[in-house]
């Protein structure tokens, strides 16, 4: 083992710890979570959704997929979409994977974390999909979960519009809390 | 899928957000991480030891681990050590089983879930060791930046002892990050 | 004077300084209130009450009561109802007790301040009743000042219940805070 | 009792809890303490040192005095030095008498109150001593926690003097905190 | 050039940094923006009303005097309205000037700095007023942020006047301000 | 007036109070300041620079850029230089001039802001390099700043380089922090 790759692995996801999720912040909620607790709520709504689902899912390959989707960020912080709006079309992923091979350097499971990042950007395998849903799950659990304690009102504009999700379960769990959002 | 029962786990375990960890605040670490980010850590350096370790890791056995592992710390909070002196030897197991029991409610994954968080503390098996040593690496991780970015003195006292880690790899690492720190 | 004992006194009595209100930050209050702040406004509803019920009161005795009372928290941190729940029954007051004879260890005063501990949870004192009198006064009146701040729903359930104060003069303060709520 | 007018003074003292202590935030101190939480070091090294001191003390009047002392900065703030260098002399008094007054309104304790707090700036009597102690010993022992803590330097002015305390236990107290400084 | 005279200023304007604006901090507003950040907001509003008012502007004056309108609050903290109100008539600007004399010390701009800030006492001149303007505006523009963000209700006392704005543009954008809130 | 436009390039410049620094907040400074704070600290760094250069400056053309030199970030947030690696070199000009038009919009005003952020950009007036220096200014303040209230070592590296400034009154300042830093 490369004591000096693999620590710096770890230094670099340690980093999320210090980044903050900037849609929260833009809006000004106090104390936003960062996306290492964001990327927590993504892997455990990823092992509940995998019980659930009626698809095979491996769950290393779903669970792996779903602590890396953020990765990068500790390099590059959380770049909110106005911004990735004046950059060429698809050059977030460009972005992203260069971060991805920064971090992860010499490491010898370079090329296996690369390779669940890139199933993940295409999105084509039942793991993909299924952390997908939990990306966009844990984004909701947690604006409603603001939304009911600080009443924010610029938390709205996260449910205007219809988000369709690959899986029924977990369009079923958006619904409801879509439902306890609006009693 | 009973959505009421699968909703219910997943705001549980959105609760671990809001869960700080208790050893960083009461030694006067300001903003200090919560349980979330803490698990995110695990989860990540149970994925980067699997990768390194001789033994065979069952990834996904080892990541659900990882992710449950202060599940319950959602309706408990992280409790101190020193309140647990003061309680039966063996009740915090049984405290937390509970805990875990009354968080999974009439989910259909109770069984699972339970028999990971079994066999996470019997620590038998190779992936419960794995998350073992996950677990305090990232304890190790989180101090010795704390200690880099504020020289708060109260927290030497984790570095006293001399931890056995159960993997080689794990205890390598564990010395470069002692050696960084003396540096 | 033993030096050493009666420092390690105000050494752990400076720790509820750091120790968060749990039942504010498991319902996302952002920078909630600490341990000592709530101690203060305890100490303080003790110092009104006593001028305004009819009882006599040894104020010397209810005030030392009132900033006593959450003392055990510097060691044990301020542990949630739902963590109790799943402890044996009466076990607090033995955790409590035992953490209060580890913070005063072998200083002079240690025999008065356990006196008024006791007498305090007993509850059979017209001091230990304006005290506890006092306690939940604080609570309604910073759960009130919550929600006027941030709308928090989750703070509802605080005025779920009917409380009964053991001082009719506290009740009614309780109603004047309930009648401001719905207004 | 006059619900308005008790309610009111509670209202005023809950402010403290939203007061900052100013010395702490010009120099830096993240999340510092605010006078709520400093207010209960004092009334609580108030009761420790009434246990050690050889004078006679009513703990009744320290205890409440010590409650009392910063209570007009929940309408004033806590001004720093620098600002009253800029005023009359002696003027810091009457502001805080005024705020006294306005705070405590018409409540039938007024008159008990002001008598407490007028006797507390004569510091003629050996409870008002006491509390002036204890007012400093909770300054010494937060600036060390925090230097402690972060190691921040601009706290060090703090240590620049040489106190004189009124009781002698209270200035061995502050000589052990400045030996363990040092150390 | 003096550098320990111009470093000085410097880093006393830093001080603005570390100065809570105590009228949110008072009501409750978790994380309130400091005197800094406020005074960009009236720079930036300054900058605005001068391009679209129908006076003729000196840039240079009335930046300058929005930059230094608070920085006496290095010193002295933003102190209250509350605590003013106990003080002589009139004795804020001599508090304030006495700071700008003692902040700004031999540099050889005093003389300058001076004039702009007496300047701006007097409100006589078209940048002062434009200044008053954007002091105010930023603080319905902040207030409504914090209302919509928060929907705390002790802000609302921030909209119970009818104030008056020096120049009808300004009216304008305040209007427009009450309007979208009322909305 | 265009009451819209204007207020809306307001709320987009109030977006500034809500934008952190990036640089502090990746390498655990807590509570770090926001872009807003920064920008004063620039403009009131102008302020000064512009009275002790031999240089004659526009003081209104040089406030101006100084308070809008990071206004796009209201949208963009402060976009990491680890992040900006993986760009096309010139691609941030190109980014942030988009972000200045959506942000100035409809207004009047956009050809002369347009017009001072242009000149800001090419650096060859006076007034641009007085600005630019002004910014380095505020970073070294605050970082020496957050070096003395924490000890903070991941901050060293901003010390690491020889920059050079401009004006060799800045030049000088810098000289004069750097020299208080080592003692």
């Amino acid at each position: 083992m490369d004591v000096t790759a693999v620590l710096n692995t770890l230094l670099h996801g340690n980093q999320l710890k210090r980044s903050a999720r900037t849609g929260w912040v833009q809006r000004g909620v106090p104390n936003a979570e960062n996306v290492a607790a964001h990327t927590y709520g993504v892997v455990f709504a990823a092992l509940v959704l995998a019980q659930v689902v009626e698809a095979e899912i491996d769950l290393g390959k779903a669970l792996a997929m779903a602590v890396l989707h953020d990765l990068p960020e500790g390099l590059t912080t959380d770049i909110p979409t106005p911004a990735w709006r004046y950059l060429p079309p698809g050059i977030k992923s460009d972005v992203e994977r260069m971060a991805m091979h920064e971090i992860l350097d010499d490491a010898a499971y370079r090329p296996q974390f690369m390779a669940w990042w890139e199933e993940l950007h295409v999105s084509a395998s039942p793991e993909a999909r299924l952390v997908h849903d939990a990306d966009r799950l844990d984004l909701f659990i947690q604006a409603l979960m603001y939304e009911q304690q600080t009443n924010n009102r610029h938390l709205a504009e996260f449910w205007a519009g219809a988000p369709l999700f690959h899986y029924p379960e977990a369009q079923a769990l958006y619904h409801e809390l879509r439902r306890q959002r609006e009693a």
